[in-house]
């Protein structure tokens, strides 16, 4: 089902505050907005934090693997050894998972990390980032005062993106629609065509929040097209798991200019632990790991990490359980006439009138839902909500039966 | 006891690669030739990861306390939620602890995230290290092409630093004795007179390697001197548990221009798990957090933390142990005629004729001491070495009976 309603990218990016304010002094600014935070909701609602259903951050409802868990009970005692810094056992068995040069992986403190560590190894001057897209491209690209450029994804489209179209706003030619660019934090008109071609851009794959997976053939396209301008590729595939064949893991070692990351957190059910990693081109890792800050990765991460990978039994059933309870979701969806954006991962973005009431609502009886408003690209009636447990699913869909109710 | 032999500070500099090599890719540089990698020691001498020895990280010889280890059994299952963001837990158990305003807390992925912070924040132009000193400052420095100054620590002093002339050294006169300073990773001739103020300076309390602390009212003075010439004055606390009444921790209320950075790695033998913090002016916050990456403390490390701080059985334990085990350790040190630095943390710098000799004979038999010859302002005739067990101290002690022999 394609969402109909008007085009994103409309005014509702100069609502952005241009300084967005930190409402408490020792918060990351950008940790603001993000889903999963059940910390915050339950001092605000005084419910307890076990009993909060949070379908606002995308983590495998089969929970943390036993397996892991049996695993890092066994090495608390090695807790009083640094980590190897080398995460060398991880590298070595992700090498033989992926099938990719141990020497080009980097382990990180969840990919975010190393988004970070790309953008200040590569200070790039002009960015394109899809819009809507994860947030933390942005952030770390204005720490650096890069120009950030939006290539807006229409709703009507289900927000997919164009290959050969991205190709062009990457070469320097002004996107479709695009009325404005983002500069550290100020954001300032477009008021002529854009003609220097981009430095770097990222590309979420499948995007986060839609769902939506460019395809491999595609993929290829625009990394080739980035080599050829010169422009730094990163794809992140926190959420490719459940399309595993459109992985760009094993184009890296012929594109130069090509950056896949990925992430252990979300398939594995561990964002509590931060394990993520990039497969990174031989002839950039020097520059990175220049830039990179030593022991990111915690021992029982390294440890839990192999674990997880070797899991085959969790990685069935939760191909399982996802596919399953993916149908569901989508009938009670269609059921209520929620318009939802069809998804290759496990989440959903939804476009509800009422959004912002029902995303309070839902807080107060301890359900967290991802309010998207502050997305680059879409306004306050949008939601993302994750897959989850039959039960919790099923709940879901109860409360979001009459959505616009008090 | 005093050492004796050669001032530092010496031609070693010259020698120090300028642009060292990374040699493995993906390394980050800075973990070579730092303490603490009985994973490279294992696979280079073939002997089992938990048969190693480690000298070389001055960790506590407790272990993981048994309070951490079962709570975090108990707490595995919270993995599948991401860390609170706002560490608001261990920020405000901290605050309590150190009677300091939460809003003051910075948590970080061991205090070196925090240096790293700090150093973004604030892109200082001129920057005083002391030398010998913790190797990561300069890193840090290094990544954006700050003029790091060396104040060197004199080894007749027993490296001991003198308050009024660091300040003269803070204003920006040139430190006695000092022949080149670093800028990137150039080194480069002083050929002129110093004149401008430093923007940033670093001192660890007690320092690494030496042990050697700065009394409480003698850094007070230099701290009022920092903030005068407005220069921001980080105070590495990361083993300051052993002389408490020394910490800068309340001073920080009052002076806007000091830092101070703590860890919760050594004294509670987590480094593994990665938990640092730092106390700074309400006025930084702001633009600290918003260079700070998010996520970064995982939720282990956030639970181990407040229950590391409560075990106070760990704690006495703790200091009756060092306290023991340092009279034992020097006792040994001045009957085999080795030169030691008197230390106020839980680890000597030793001097030895052959100690590069050592470190590889050691290492052979699975035993790491860390050759500090890597150490601006050192040369290659130091060690350093933890406190460690009975059994293992007595072990180093014979070890270390004939050092020079094949």
């Amino acid at each position: 089902m394609k969402l109909k309603g008007a085009p994103c990218m409309t005014d509702k990016r100069a609502a952005k505050p241009q300084n967005p304010l930190c409402t408490d002094g020792c918060i990351p600014c950008s940790t603001i907005g993000h889903g999963g935070n059940i910390y915050r909701a339950s001092q605000e609602t005084g419910i307890p934090e076990e009993k909060i259903i949070d379908f606002s951050a995308s983590i495998n409802p089969l929970g943390v693997p036993g397996s892991v868990m049996t695993r890092i009970k066994d090495s608390l005692a090695d807790l009083c050894n640094y980590p190897d810094p080398y995460v060398t056992k991880l590298r070595s068995y992700l090498s033989q998972y992926h099938d990719v040069d141990p020497s080009s992986i980097v382990c990180g403190n969840g990919s975010t990390e190393l988004i970070y560590v790309v953008v200040r190894t590569f200070r790039p001057e002009r960015v394109l980032l899809a819009a809507p897209t994860f947030g933390e491209y942005e952030r770390a690209c204005s720490n650096h005062e890069s120009r950030v450029m939006y290539y807006p994804l229409e709703q009507g489209d289900n927000f997919d993106l164009c290959a050969s179209n991205f190709i062009s706003a990457m070469a320097g030619n002004k996107p479709l629609g695009i009325k404005a660019f983002r500069q550290g934090t100020n954001l300032l008109p477009v008021t002529h065509p854009v003609s220097s071609p981009c430095d770097m851009a990222f590309l979420c794959n499948p995007n986060n929040p839609t769902g939506r997976l460019i395809p491999k053939a595609e993929m290829i396209e625009i990394a080739k097209a980035a080599r050829d301008l010169k422009c730094h590729l990163i794809v992140d595939e926190a959420f490719i798991d459940f399309s595993p064949d459109d992985s760009m893991v094993n184009e890296v070692r012929i594109n130069p200019y090509l950056i896949v990351l990925r992430s252990l957190t979300k398939f594995y059910a561990l964002p509590g632990l931060r394990i993520g990693y990039g497969i990174i081109p031989l002839s950039l890792i020097d520059a990175i790991t220049r830039l990179k800050e030593p022991w990111t990765v915690n021992t029982l991460a390294q440890i839990a990490g192999i674990t997880a990978l070797k899991d085959n039994a969790y990685k069935d059933e939760t191909f399982k359980v996802i596919r399953t309870e993916k149908m569901i979701l989508e009938e009670g969806f269609r059921v209520n006439g929620i318009d939802f954006c069809p998804s290759c991962a496990n989440y959903y973005l939804l476009k509800l009138n009422c959004a912002k009431a029902v995303v309070a609502r839902l807080r107060g009886v301890g359900i967290l839902i991802r309010d998207c408003s502050n997305f680059e690209g879409l306004d306050d009636s949008f939601i993302r909500v994750a897959v989850k447990s039959h039960g919790d699913n099923m709940r879901l869909l109860k409360e979001l039966a009459s959505p616009c109710r008090a």
